[in-house]
């Protein structure tokens, strides 16, 4: 992997050529973050300042309520780091910042400090009332053609590589705000949207080469604000995905990195020692663990082309930290999925999610721990007590124990060991989370194969997994294209996951915002989640209520939700046969004398003695 | 299931009889326990007095130390429990007990207070410096024919019926002593001894019938009593099984039941209403379990020839943890095994443990919870912070969990998520236990199938297993006839599992004892367990040193046991190629210029760069 690298000088020597150098000139390339907020709670802001040899100048401000604490340099003569304190009651305005050498100012930048958005901090997080909807920003719709090949973005657009860039954008997104609100989603989570200019995969968005700046085939930094705000307006919540582990191997950071420990392994670069992680996550809590392992999990790079990056580097922390609270009060967003989440420094971890959550402490973040093991998901999260007193900040994970669970519930035969119990089972171990009811459950990602191929295309089960889904604990998330039953390979195969979204293209003969074309397994998926996720918009017993579930029996597994309003009972029943199940077993959750209207077909059901449960069926019954 | 039990009538009627009716003799059929000893911690004593109409009569005693603090009565006018309390200095002796009736004593009964043996309370329980041998009696060895069929005993010994007796008995267990030290033992936990005057399956011994009498079949008390001292001189400790969950359906109780509640669904009785046990294990901490599935998980019957006894009715509670404490002082016992542990009440559990540990601080007390989720173990064992307060005071748990993954790790073939992997991970959940350290165990017991047969009759993973076993943390348990590779089907068949071990028997023409009639296979499975064994005792690293592994990598899994003194080196090759290993990933904990010793070889090895390992070969390095 061939990178460009800065050969490495010290600082003295560095100073010494430059004083003994002819008078120059000075030039800002960069300066980040470009603009900061007044009245946020944290009054530290350190601002990452980029040109030729920079470090020489001396920075300087005069503003009313803002004072500049400290300066630091790095071994990299190319950057400076202004620290400056902001008073709680400073207002917004321009901030004069110079740079001088020799008490002559050489350079000026007019910095912009902000106005916040009204309650800007009060901002309530994506949570269990809400239902997200998973896309690839790629390949769910393209709005706009004519920003498919930008100038100096490395990757066209080619939709016949299923590995390439397809075209969507932000525009699309947008058009199709309409059908993602009647569909009954009330959260949007679009995988990555900043620059990936990459020369391969760069769709994915997993490999940021500019991590203040949308991606220019996506649409820009104020089509992104408009974006969100128009989805607001259609009460439609806004997730960032963002990634703290690693970069693209084209960030401009590694034509010149910041300092000789920016990257972790960063010897890489000026060798053919490459250093993957080994991915045992497991080595966090393990107690046996040899250093060796633990350190090549973190520090290993995910692969050659993402640059792993060492947040333990103090002022990378700190520029990783404002990068994400940037977004959320520059765009305006409900939530933050973080990538990859145990592969990043967990001292850094912590802290990250800390400094986001002053600042907004109804916000909600998700991260993302691939292990089918509760043990190691729950660690991360907020409130969990650990056995090393490893405290989280981050209210949310994403639960994959559950995702595992409930596959191979309904794929396995019924057993002792296998089908049901294995859900029911695993829903035992909540008690190992601070709090799962904030876990983001999903049917499937990015990641994984698409669920209804996973389920072997058989609806029964389809459904099965969709109610239970919309009505178990948790914040749901389904990936765009589940909606309309959408297939895949069994095993994972990215480009066939991430299929182009059908009407999303100009000219697609099936068209899933229309409806036109779809066949009828099709349309009665796309029913059946619009039925199920505009019930659950109304479902308070979903949202916020109680959870009471009863051993699986006779190939059925029945649970409840329940307030003092509404209880939600669920039944699937895998069977060939219909069952009927004895009421009375129900007693200690089931409400006496009430009426049941079963939630997708919208019939009544009297809840005698007993329950008939069709075959392979599931019923949702809202009992009020 | 035909039972006899008693016609109920009220205390207050039955007093009314006795007054009315002419004048009546009394006796005392039953009175448990049949002694107890001065100077124990707890000073509390309840008797039970079990004979006709007894509880019309009143007890009385006068004996220094000794005070009558209470009499209980209950449904059953057959019963009397009487409350003693013992002072701190009471002296052994006879207690005169006299029970009487309007003033006129009838029947007098003198109670022995025995001396305690010296330092009984100092008893140091089995620990992970011990190796468990665990045999079912009635199948190991046959040392007394004469008691195969005994008076009133139902069931006659028969070779012939794979689900009957054998023969096997304590007798046979003291010749074999020489042999079981020999191999290198330390501990010994025979199946429950206790009386099981079951017609059928009463071999296995987890159906007592009497909990204060070891059965005729097997000896007398006095015979357990010498085998224990003489397991004891030949340095072996003796581990008691006892069962608090349930009793066998002919238990004396049973034809005259103590109280309405002794027994969980005692209706059951009369009627042929059966209520099993649901063995959903999980409800204990689910926090969603309804009170209908963790009411049948624990009040359920294991089987309709178990009652289920109920351990929250007080006078039950108490007699079960005086008669375990009984045992432990009679027999001197280094340690019990309590059988489906988590089926018992949990208060009473706990309750339970606590009273034992008070007696003997050091003892060792291990639970069988059969899961292969450690979130579900570990909560039984004592020092577990858990969700919900309960407090465990049983220090060691079976470790089934690691049992499931060494044995999927060995079968597996290798991949990111199969093969060592899983067993890797699943040590690293080890965080979740209090004491990992003190867990038992084990490859195989009397309800799995053997291990030989689960890993294809390979040597080569039968001696992974096998050395990982004895040199991973915790306290090693095999099954008898392991050490000679015996087979068995490999779905679980408790008679095949259960088969004869050879040499137990007069005319066997194959002698494991002696060796005489063992194939190749076997005598090498033996030599390797017993060169392991004794290497074993004398390894202070694998006693109590720390334990450092590292991740599976190229079919090889490699851990380390270490203290001041001695490093342990354990490599497993499940490669068909022999495989150099660097030893500078070891660097950590590997010491360097040191002489390397193979234990089962008994070949020196030196460690330089690279450590070559067979293919499919285990390497287990005494470094010193």
């Amino acid at each position: 992997m061939p990178l460009l690298v800065w050969s490495a000088c010290s600082l003295l020597l560095c100073s010494f050529f430059a004083v003994s150098a002819p008078a120059k000139s000075y030039q800002i390339e960069r300066l980040e973050p470009a603009n900061w907020w007044a009245g946020m709670q944290h009054s530290q802001l350190q601002l990452l300042v980029y040109g030729k040899d920079i470090a020489q100048l001396t920075p300087g401000l005069s503003y009313h309520g803002v004072s500049l604490t400290g300066v630091e340099r790095t071994a990299n003569p190319n950057y400076l780091f202004v620290n400056l304190s902001l008073a709680a009651d400073v207002q917004p305005g321009d901030i004069a910042l110079h740079f001088s050498l020799n008490g002559e100012t050489l350079l000026s930048h007019s910095y912009p400090l902000l106005q916040r958005r009204e309650a800007s901090a009060k901002r309530l997080g994506f949570n269990p009332a809400d239902v997200i909807y998973l896309l690839t920003p790629d390949r769910f719709a393209n709005g706009n053609p004519a920003n498919d090949n930008m100038p100096g973005m490395h990757e066209q657009a080619n939709r016949n590589n299923e590995h390439g860039r397809h075209g969507g954008d932000l525009a699309g997104m947008q058009n199709a705000l309409p059908y993602i609100a009647d569909m009954g989603f009330t959260a949007i989570w679009p995988t990555p949207l900043t620059e990936n200019n990459q020369s391969a995969y760069s769709y994915h968005g997993y490999a940021a080469t500019d991590l203040y700046n949308i991606d220019a085939r996506f649409g820009t930094n104020s089509q992104y604000r408009d974006f969100v705000a128009a989805a607001n307006s259609k009460g439609i919540k806004v997730i960032q995905d963002i990634i703290l582990n690693h970069i693209g191997s084209e960030h401009w950071w590694l034509k010149d990195l910041p300092d000789n420990n920016w990257l972790n392994n960063q010897s890489f670069l000026t060798s053919t020692a490459f250093i993957g992680t080994n991915h045992n996550r497991s080595t966090v809590q393990d107690p046996y663990a040899s250093l060796v392992d633990s350190t090549q999990f973190t520090d290993g790079w995910f692969v050659d082309t993402m640059p792993d990056l060492n947040q333990r580097h103090p002022l990378l922390a700190t520029y990783l930290i404002q990068n994400s609270i940037w977004w959320v009060e520059y765009a305006n967003l409900a939530g933050i999925r973080e990538d990859t989440y145990s592969y990043a420094d967990k001292a850094f971890l912590s802290e990250w999610a800390r400094r986001i959550m002053l600042e907004y402490p109804n916000f909600n973040i998700v991260g993302e721990e691939w292990s089918p093991n509760p043990l190691i998901v729950s660690y991360w999260q907020r409130g969990k007590q650990n056995r090393d007193d490893y405290v989280s900040h981050t209210p949310s994970m994403l639960d994959f124990p559950l995702y595992d669970a409930l596959l191979k519930a309904l794929i396995s035969e019924e057993s002792w060991n296998g089908g049901w119990i294995s859900l029911y089972e695993m829903l035992s171990n909540d008690h190992v989370y601070a709090d799962p009811f904030n876990l983001v459950t999903f049917e499937g990602n990015h990641d994984t194969a698409r669920i209804f191929s996973l389920l072997n295309e058989d609806m029964n089960l389809y459904r099965m997994a969709i109610s239970y889904l919309l009505t178990m604990r948790g914040i749901p998330q389904l990936f765009y294209g589940t909606e309309i039953a959408m297939q895949s390979l069994k095993v994972r195969d990215d480009g066939k996951v991430r299929a182009d979204f059908p009407g999303g293209w100009a000219g697609d003969k099936v068209n899933a915002f229309s409806g036109n074309g779809l066949n009828s397994t099709q349309k009665s998926a796309q029913q059946l989640v619009k039925a199920l996720l505009n019930w659950r918009k109304t479902a308070s017993a979903i949202h916020s209520g109680k959870l009471m579930h009863f051993a699986p029996d006779n190939g059925t597994y029945t649970y409840f939700r329940y307030n003092d309003s509404q209880t939600v009972m669920v039944v699937m029943n895998k069977q060939l046969q219909p069952v009927a199940l004895d009421l009375a077993r129900f007693n200690e959750v089931l409400p006496q004398g009430k009426n049941a209207t079963e939630v997708i077909t919208g019939k009544n059901i009297k809840l005698d003695k007993q329950l008939t449960v069709p075959a392979r069926g599931t019923l949702v019954l809202d009992i009020r």
